[in-house]
């Protein structure tokens, strides 16, 4: 009668699948198989412990098994590794750490396997010193190595959210870190013109950041022997010597088990599931980093190896299982990374994909404070706003700033899941006070601007559309600010001379008005065109232009 | 041709609409009457002016009449006082400082004449020392008394958000404060257990709170002359000698203009708007602290006199005028307050408002922290959720804490505009790294646990339900805990010995489960249910509980 669930993978998923089992069925039979030596770890965290800021290992184990078996008498076994399947018969197979092996028989199974660090495989990649960090044994092993070799100096290799965060708490400790990253931007789920605020802040704080370039080789230095400096070798042909290297060029799912026993896999290796996370065998379901799922948004198929959709859909397993809910919504993509003082985030497609997807959107920029100006200690949220130019949907935000931007992107997150406009936006009632907002928060001026251009009140343009033949480019900023902040421009008016110099300017060529952020030229080409010239708005201003990498310049 | 618009009152709502008119339409005429000396002034900052945090008269002036002239072509004139309205004739009757007269015609009146504060016919109350804060000038009175008077004590009249800022920034000049509240609480639009960690906050910094009781009559102390104390007489028979005296009792709507002229005005004096906020004359419109709106989530009428609306209301006024746009939304009352080091803030509807619209609802209550505790630093939330118990719909929230409130709530101010349900709460996918959140954020707690409820799986009580005789309350708790915070209870089993010891329990009595949050007390009513038992949930367990003012107790 009572029913056996076998869950492969004690971590974010697998353990919120087994505690949510357990309430939902008191008489369920419940175990969880874990290789490695905890369950419920904190796996974000680990990045924080190395560095200290986390002090205590403990910490980190959010629950032990003892916990498990008290709170929810599940029977969880650290320790075990699942090395096959037996679909026909419903049994796993088990091999323990001391070799031996055991058959257990399931109804359900859930796969939250995880994924697996990338290890390139370089010459030199098994050198003592190379490190990845994805567990807590790799942690300890980083943390020792750092005190036993009294590192001044480490390699990270990726510059993606972890890399970053590994960058960080080295620097936190003192140790000078190079940054390797192989794109042209660090953190490539981010447009690379709200990267640049983070780069700039990586580099001032005397991170030796090197991108365009991979490690195409480590040797451990010849003269100085075994525990010696490694000798890392870049594809550009750049050497340099290090204490260390930790690796963070990113994941792959853990999906051969689901692929030895002839589950579907996807071609980049990832079990697909539908959107009750039901493998082709319907009684083996999967969630967590391992899986493919659908893109909230696009629908199509996406993978997105973050805690927050793991721990959601263990939880859905555990209801579909005993009966109580439907399916997954998807994932759009949520996420928020915190390093050297700057907190970026985003929600939603970026721009690549968008392109890829060849979804109808434009683009605005706004660069306001987190809370009015004269509160003391305003700081800058620069924030991107994409949207579906076909209906005003809003489709991702991305911003990146000192203060409060985790919260515009949250809101913009439950905007989107709710299928809300920029109108919505703009519309938008949110809590404002001097040291917590704007009567216009951010989030209300992202919407604005994007509803005045959907309503065609406010043309955009592009900085990488900028004409040099065949339109000019009008600064309405003051001259001190031109002097300040120089900007090759075509005609400088400032803006509040425009509308007795209006004469300057020809109706033929199309106008593209730059200011500061965007406001005075919004000002303007509301002026210009019914006035009957054709302007439009360099999106962002001034401010999203220095961003920009190289900065593009005008004619 | 070119149309004239007039707009009474130059602060959020009618500045806000100038510059929109002005962008919408390059050639209208446009007019800005304003009372007082300033128009566009910050009034939200005044009590961090009067402390001095915003340290410049400046800082608090947001644009001048010049500016508007410069930048906008806008006619501003300040010391203008509109005394009456001819609507046959469409001119407004304007008296100047010197008491000089005019009259000017409009196309287009726009009335935002704010709100005043209410002073109440006291004896004594025009004594000098008795002050109220709305206006640049009335914050310079206070300064320069509090400085010539070498204030050492102040009352301050009124607790809600105002009252409380007030106080804050009176005691960060290391004033004594007595601060007055009528109500049994403070901050009257916050369901009253929301508040308590607010109100002992303001005794905890040493304000000397006075709950229940009003003033009653304002003396100057007979033995110091004119400038000596004042001596304040409290309804229940109190009496205290102070320096000065502020009111912040709340404000009504300045709409004699309105009414003069014949405008439809509500019983408590707002000027009546329909969605495009057009006054009974529809070449009449109001905006800002004066009009009655709907209310976004009922429909009904109310004010809500914040900066928030009123800009966009004014900005929407000018978008009907030049026949941009269609409607105003409504108002759901998103607001928040930071005092104390606590910031309390709220959205949609609260308890009392549900209850006296009859509309069916649910309150939960959830306790997390701001992130994920193994990162230091983590602070409680305090968080109520209130929704429609027919369709989940999400009616109202409101949170207090040390960080990371005001998030939670915009967050669920956009869904609550969205029309989301707790089931959409649970499913948000926000910003998570352990800095910034959970990977179950407080935001998808509330929705788990409001969607357990609506499930079934979760049957909810109330502090203010638990039966001496008809019920069992069951702790379940630690027994350290119970001797840390002991509660009265029937019967304590820790959770981890429930399983064990359910025999103890009988199946005749419902069982109220109570714990330190609400969540073991969850999973011991799971069990307790498939057990046979009829358990509920003692809604946001002892946490909940030690914010009851009084807390019940139980037998």
């Amino acid at each position: 009668m009572n029913k056996t669930t076998v869950i492969v993978g004690g971590v974010a998923g697998g353990a919120s699948c087994a505690a949510r089992l357990r309430r939902n069925d008191e008489h369920a039979r419940i175990i969880v198989l874990e290789r490695g030596p905890h369950v419920s770890f904190a796996n974000c965290g680990l990045p924080y412990y190395v560095s200290g800021i986390i002090a205590n290992e403990e910490d980190l184990l959010l629950a032990t098994p003892e916990f498990f078996k008290e709170r929810f008498n599940i029977d969880v076994r650290t320790g075990h590794n699942v090395t096959g399947i037996d679909r026909a018969n419903k049994s796993v197979q088990i091999t323990r750490l001391d070799g031996s092996q055991e058959q257990l028989s399931y109804d359900h199974l859930v796969l939250s396997p995880g994924a697996l660090p990338l290890i390139p495989p370089l010459p030199g990649i098994d050198l003592p010193g190379i490190f990845s960090l994805r567990t807590v044994p790799d942690s300890n092993q980083i943390k020792q190595w750092i005190k036993r070799h009294d590192v001044r100096h480490a390699v990270v290799v990726g510059g993606g959210f972890i890399g970053l965060e590994v960058a960080e708490n080295l620097h936190h400790l003192e140790i000078g870190v190079t940054l390797i990253q192989r794109d042209p931007q660090i953190m490539t789920t981010i447009d690379p013109e709200m990267v640049q605020p983070m780069t700039n802040a990586v580099r001032a704080a005397g991170i030796d950041l090197r991108l365009n370039t991979e490690v195409s080789r480590i040797d451990r230095d010849a003269a100085s022997g075994r525990l010696g400096p490694l000798q890392v070798t870049l594809s550009n042909g750049q050497q340099l010597l290090t204490d260390m290297l930790i690796l963070a060029i990113g994941v792959r799912p853990d999906s051969a088990l689901a692929q030895s026993c002839g589950l579907e896999v996807s071609p980049r290796g990832h079990i697909v599931v539908d959107s009750r996370m039901q493998t082709s065998d319907p009684d083996i379901f999967a969630v967590g980093d391992a899986v493919e799922v659908s893109c909230a948004i696009t629908g199509k198929r996406t993978a997105l190896p973050l805690a927050g959709p793991a721990n959601r859909q263990g939880r859905l397993v555990a209801d579909i299982i005993t009966g109580k809910r439907r399916g997954f919504r998807g994932v759009q993509g949520t996420a928020v990374c915190g390093a050297f003082g700057l907190t970026l985030a985003s929600t939603g497609l970026n721009e690549r994909t968008l392109r890829g997807h060849k979804i109808p959107h434009e683009t605005i920029y706004i660069h306001p404070r987190n809370h009015v100006g004269y509160y003391p200690g305003a700081k800058t949220i620069n924030m991107k706003l994409l949207y579906d130019t076909s209906n005003g949907r809003v489709l991702g935000a991305q911003a990146i700033g000192e203060d409060g931007v985790e919260r515009r992107i949250d809101v913009i997150a439950m905007a989107i899941q709710m299928g809300a406009t920029v109108f919505d936006l703009e519309e938008a009632e949110l809590c404002y006070a001097p040291q917590y907002g704007a009567a216009k928060d951010p989030v209300n001026l992202a919407g604005m601007v994007a509803a005045n251009a959907m309503r065609g009140d406010l043309p955009i343009t592009h900085w990488n559309e900028i004409g040099c033949q065949t339109a000019l480019v009008l600064d309405v900023r003051t001259a001190g600010e031109l002097q300040q902040d120089p900007m090759p421009c075509g005609k400088h008016i400032p803006i509040d001379e425009l509308r007795a110099r209006l004469g300057e300017l020809s109706k033929d060529k199309p106008i593209q008005v730059v200011c500061g952020v965007g406001i005075r030229a919004y000002n303007a080409i509301c002026m210009l065109r019914q006035e009957g010239f054709q302007a439009s708005l360099l999106s962002g201003g001034v401010s999203t232009w220095m961003h920009l990498d190289p900065a593009p310049t005008s004619g």
